[in-house]
């Protein structure tokens, strides 16, 4: 399921740098428990919030998805 | 706007693949009119529809996010 590998690849993104979910949620406004919820393949997020977090992790959206199948 | 870049992309690819909104709207299963929001970028797109657009494409969503700043 994509929900569930995009979770799992912004899950892989924060723990590389090195960030709680607490930190990362406050630095892209973002609720916490809504940040749990995508990183555990539960919330069918929209464009506009997965570009929040690419720009929170400062990459592209094109290197967001990458390998992702 | 990322609604608005991601839109372009889409009628783009589709515009490649010399088809029809109708025509890629069905083999997609999605409705025309709510991929003509999506291409004038009036939509804020959910991760699935994205993927869906994807696969549509038969290419990856790192494929699809090309060069999208």
């Amino acid at each position: 399921m994509i929900k569930e590998k995009f979770g799992s690849r912004i899950k892989e993104l924060r723990m590389q740098a090195n960030l709680s979910q607490e930190k990362f949620a406050l630095m892209i406004d973002m609720d916490r428990t809504y940040l749990a919820s995508v990183e555990n393949g539960r919330r069918n997020i929209s464009l506009e919030n997965i570009y929040k977090i690419a720009n929170g992790f400062h990459i592209t959206l094109e290197e967001l998805f990458k390998d992702m199948k």
